[in-house]
């Protein structure tokens, strides 16, 4: 027989992912060979190639254009002072708060000191992740101030959807992390949601999680409060929290995201710096130059990241939507972002530092058809495209307005699938089945063979969405859509949650550093 | 400026293209600076990489295991002494029906004759197109005996059902082939219904089309039928069918099959030779395993074809989709399948044949959330494995079983984000939009920028079926899913629907010719 490389591969990750003492994609043998999804599954280890669209000169041609972006027309860092001077003392040209960065100066200071990959630790140690390298974490959707389904419709979304859908989480074994703000939980003030939200995170879920962005002190609080839960001399030491910080694109930082991406950095936490970007709005209307943007702005939030705290641990983000040159509105799903995704994780390996998109995105405003093709189009573009930490995995509706329950469902169906599609194909002795087909031969069938019947528990990833019965059956069962049976499986996990074990004296000491942090100032709506 | 490769690359190829007298995706240069898909479009040329996850060793082990189960195993040729006549005069072990073949001898007789690409013409040579190389055809679904719109849901499908898919087909820019038995036209007799359908893919349509298979004699048929259509002259010549032969896996061929891909190649016409199998059932229930049966029976079956007469044209066909191991009933859009396409796309490139699979496959029973993921899985595969020859693009439901009107005007949609996709990135100094940059700058945005100005008509696909709305301006436009829309899209256009002309004598000659044939024979349902 043939000897086998990829098998030999496949060993050599096992191994690797074993003396880390987490998860990765091996889970337990017995998981692992009933072929479904760990449940405690930490990450996807990929064992397909990245699908790449861009040869190198097409590649130093976006990246010779992004630097002369940096160099010539410079970023703009805006009502944060401490910015300015960091990039003073740093070399920049600072002109107001415009900052002109030396040829190659941005890329050298991520090279320098950005880690290729980092361990992002959860409450639970078996939870533990790994961003970057060879690895998919796969997280859901952020930041929507509705919430839809099927009974209820579109409205806004409360502490108690919030709560939901960090739960639907946890119970999900494709999804890895807990993500940050799954909703917006209108029924609470502005100015205090992030206390319930972080708290929501640790204690309805013990996967890793992503802290509060929306003003310097919020991602103070997360600080405190990650502290109390990890203890004060663990969080500046290792990395607990991965956070979103957006580019207000194009080209300029604002005071929020840089206050918090500061408080972040200087305490070793992690940050997504995400160029967010409507093409044709926010960047120019062709791929190239919307790459070329996204890069200069990555990497001028990246750099600074590394100003703040050399080895600070942060994330290539992107997201692009194109904008409909007919209407203005976002659209998803479609190719040209794709080939945006494409480009970005090229460069984002390039530059050496993890990688980060989206996700099951989708203009729909129901989990229908169009909110499925537009999301699979997404998923599918980002797990080949080799995204590392996939925001806005599951749930993702209208735009990002809307966190779907029946969404979310579906969604994490195709998370599970994505585990299996870059676990790759198994070459084994086993898996090459020569014997079941000297058994079977031509004219007859597998179904009862002994090779069939010794592997069919691994065999083939069952969606638990799907209907494939006949048609008959299907009627039989109510004619239902994939929408409605989603519908019965968000409710049923929700009755059937339980929640992890979580040490009674730290939920004390955040329910009571909450209550006294909420008491000491005003509710505001902003 | 950085001198850029892919430019030239794409000059090149609409050079190339240029000379075969055919658009390609050139198509005109108005057509291609709109950024739309040309309605001459007769193949898209890929600009982008296939995406290959096996690497050689592991094709190797593939190639050596196959060649192991021709060899030892063998293929049968059932109920066709003429096919084991030319097996036993090629030096075949011949034993009964079964045929076992010396180690290498189906590739070397595939390599030796039978074409990397072919042209297909059509009636109109304006819709001409090349089925190979870095070419992909889409091709709408194929074989169901059912049809399904939202007015009258679920039915027997008719000889008016299959005229209509062939005017949307025809109307459908990213479609560039009318297939073959779209439906079964259920209201003509079993053994007369090939002349019907035949007859509206020349009338209705001047793309090119496929023939019938499920007898000789109907292939006969077809083969008069085009030649009274395109000349006797021509007809042995050149190639105007490509027809579908299904392997009756695991490891066999049928006289019906055998018959019908024997009358297309003495004819010069193109044969798929498509292993269909659901794996687990028809193949081993692992993706190595059903990958090696793939390609032992798709060597065997295209090998056949040269012997019948060296250098017809023949396609590596392949139909793979997974069991449901509880209930036996195949699923479509899970991961495994999808590890089969890229890899059968990459064993008939190293055979230096074309490749056919599908297409837009899904279990669901209606144009559901679950169709759409399903599709959008499968047709993201096959369009970045390279497939040239993509059956079932469009319009599939419920394992084949049922043709879908709204499907397939989603499905339609989706096929024109593929072309724009495998078109790649245009790295032109227009597309690196500096001046954009320049102009715009920090805070911004690009809406009226000059460079967005000149450029918004060839920016971002627009899908016709997609509502990227605000939700409210959605809710007053009816709260409509994409089914919906897409049901009133397929009505539009059979209402706009104008026929290609037909020469009057030659449309005469085929009506003269079919009310003969189905005269001399009675009517059967079989």
């Amino acid at each position: 027989m043939i000897d086998n490389p990829r098998r030999r591969r496949v060993s050599r990750r096992r191994g690797r992912a074993g003396r880390t003492g987490r998860g990765g994609r091996t889970g337990t043998p017995d998981a692992r060979r009933r072929g479904i999804v760990d449940e405690y599954a930490t990450w996807i280890d990929r064992n397909i190639p990245y699908f790449e669209i861009l040869d190198s000169e097409a590649l130093e041609l976006i990246e010779h254009n992004a630097d002369l972006v940096l160099e010539e027309i410079g970023i703009e860092f805006r009502e944060f002072p401490r910015a300015l001077k960091l990039w003073k003392e740093a070399g920049a040209d600072v002109d107001g708060e415009r900052v002109r960065f030396p040829r190659g100066m941005c890329r050298s200071l991520v090279q320098a000191t950005a880690p290729s990959e980092y361990t992002q630790h959860a409450r639970n140690p078996k939870r533990s992740t790994i961003i970057g390298g060879d690895r998919t974490v796969l997280v859901p959707a952020y930041g929507s101030p509705f919430v839809m389904d099927l009974d209820r419709g579109r409205r806004y979304a409360t502490l108690e959807d919030f709560r939901n859908f960090v739960k639907l989480a946890y119970m999900s074994p494709g999804l890895h992390h807990s993500g940050g703000t799954i909703c917006e939980p209108v029924d609470v003030p502005v100015n205090k949601r992030h206390f319930d939200m972080i708290y929501s995170h640790i204690k309805y879920t013990d996967k890793p999680f992503m802290g509060s962005v929306t003003h310097p002190e919020r991602a103070e609080d997360t600080l405190a409060m990650v502290s109390l839960l990890f203890g004060e001399d663990f969080v500046p030491l290792k990395t607990v929290l991965t956070s979103l910080i957006n580019a207000n694109s194009p080209l300029t930082f604002d005071a929020t995201m840089l206050g918090a991406a500061t408080a972040y950095a200087e305490n070793n936490q992690a940050t997504v710096i995400s160029p967010f970007l409507l093409a044709g709005a926010m960047s120019p209307v062709t791929v190239a130059g919307t790459l070329t943007q996204i890069l200069a702005e990555a990497l001028a939030g990246m750099a600074y990241t590394q100003l703040v705290r050399p080895g600070a641990p942060v994330v290539f983000g992107s997201f692009a939507a194109a904008v409909s040159m007919q209407s203005g509105a976002p659209t998803f799903g479609t190719p040209e972002p794709s080939l945006v995704v494409y480009g970005v994780g090229q460069l984002a390996r390039r530059l050496g530092v993890p990688f980060r998109s989206g996700g099951g995105l989708c203009a729909s405003k129901i989990p229908d058809a169009q909110a499925a093709y537009e999301a699979a189009n997404t998923l599918q573009t980002a797990a080949l495209a080799g995204v590392n930490f996939m925001l806005h995995t599951a749930g993702w509706l209208e735009g990002g307005l809307s966190m779907g329950y029946e969404k979310f469902i579906m969604d994490a169906d195709q998370a599970n699938m994505i585990t299996v599609l870059l676990r790759g194909v198994d070459l084994s002795e086993n898996a090459q089945a020569l014997d079941a087909l000297r058994e079977v031969g031509p004219g007859s069938h597998f179904l009862g063979a002994a090779h069939t019947l010794e592997n069919f528990e691994t065999a083939f990833y069952r969606s638990n969405v799907a209907d494939n019965n006949s048609f008959e059956q299907w009627e039989q069962d109510g004619s239902l859509d994939a929408a409605q049976r989603a519908n019965g499986i968000w409710k049923q996990m929700l009755r059937d949650y339980e929640p992890p074990p979580l040490d009674q004296a730290i939920d004390e000491s955040l329910v009571e550093y909450i209550h006294r942090r909420k008491s000491e100032f005003e509710d505001r709506e902003y």
